[in-house]
């Protein structure tokens, strides 16, 4: 059996509650490691690459909870649906996933019901815990991705996503300008492009205010350099965050 | 420990999931009686009388998997969030509900993670095992409503709800035509009114059809009335989705 989540600071008093879905490059033996070189288990396909150091450093700066996968993302991508092909790729970038090809319905169902559901449970039960409480947390999700994407460099190096409200995203926009960091709203992906799956179930339907972070991460390569991106960030998502209540919106 | 929901059909072969968060007028003695008599523990405002009688057969009528509550409403209403004073009520209709004035957090996080979470988590369960195997299945919400309401005779007698979505329920009303009711598109309540929480959690995320479904309880007397009322919506929801399906609208 995995331990398909990290929950971390449960209790914390902050007022944001932090996601990590590619946190983890681990492949769990009982769906084996794919057919995959250790290569490709390292590489940005397999999960991304420093998100968890930023997002544990986030947890502790804003005390706030956080939780996150133990699982890779080729095994199941807790960021997509079950009946979404990326849930488990047979291809991920220029990268042949080849335990993916041909899943049997049996082992898409194993994989949904072994990674997917848990984690997403564990997020429920966190968020509901939160809003009987009284607390209604700014949901926000960590990610990092590569600067080279099927051959192209990627310039952007800290993107802000959204699902349908885009307030709090504009407002990380907004106070994300004083960083030494090319900031942009919706990129390098958007919504249209399937990736705020996580946002859809989970913030959404609660009216939170959200964003989704993107880091590169070649700027993430070390502890001291994801402990250092946090610090900056948490000063944005809380500066973000006094805007938006300024505006009157409810978090 | 309660057990908190009635999963029905759960490997049907139809192309629904029907879910039934008021069918259940049972008040659990880890949280009392809520110091309401007899009388209105059996009134509409603790469950949706009938509802679970027409959810069953349609259950069975359709092939569908059925996930039912099993505890009122009162207690906690399943078709809404941890933070919303209607989840318990400490007034319902006319009825004032003794044991939820003044609830301490604890209290609303007991209720929260003993009811509305193994709720929402089986339904969750039953739908990502659906989609894992391939099936997106309609989302079929099934409730009743009082026929006077705050003194006020209601006219309509079968009434179709949606979320952000609306063509699946308007597929429904159109199939409705030929029954001998008095049918209408959002009413007697609307998505406007925070009474499609269920649908929100988990139809809209995932793009699903869906509908939710108000029957006006007068008409669902005993089991020979539900079964007859869920013989003809069994047959105008399948209309419906062949309907919805030659509109080239993905179920």
């Amino acid at each position: 059996m995995i331990e398909q989540t990290e929950l971390r600071n449960a209790h914390g008093a902050g007022r944001f509650l932090l996601v990590c879905e590619h946190a983890s490059n681990a492949f769990p033996e009982e769906f084996g490691d794919l057919g995959l070189d250790a290569a490709v288990r390292e590489a940005h396909v397999a999960w991304d690459p420093g998100a968890l150091g930023v997002a544990r450093r986030l947890s502790d700066l804003l005390d706030s909870p956080l939780v996150a996968a133990t699982v890779s993302r080729l095994v199941y991508d807790c960021n997509r649906p079950p009946d979404a092909t990326g849930a488990m790729p047979p291809k991920s970038e220029v990268y042949d996933i080849f335990g993916n090809r041909d899943i049997r319905p049996e082992e898409r169902l194993a994989r949904t019901e072994s990674v997917y559901l848990p984690f997403h449970t564990a997020v429920s039960q966190q968020l509901a815990r939160m809003l009987a409480l009284g607390q209604r947390p700014v949901f926000v999700t960590v990610h990092s991705f590569t600067p080279v994407w099927f051959g192209q460099k990627r310039d952007v190096q800290f993107g802000i996503i959204h699902d349908t409200d885009p307030h709090y995203a504009e407002a990380v926009v907004a106070a994300a300008r004083d960083l030494p960091l090319n900031v942009a709203l919706n990129e390098p992906y958007s919504a249209a492009d399937g990736v705020v799956h996580t946002l859809r179930l989970h913030a959404t339907p609660h009216d939170l205010a959200h964003a989704m972070l993107e880091i590169r991460n070649d700027l993430l390569g070390d502890t001291a350099a994801q402990e250092a991106m946090a610090g900056d960030i948490a000063v944005v998502l809380e500066r973000a965050l006094a805007a938006h209540d300024e505006d009157g919106r409810a978090a």
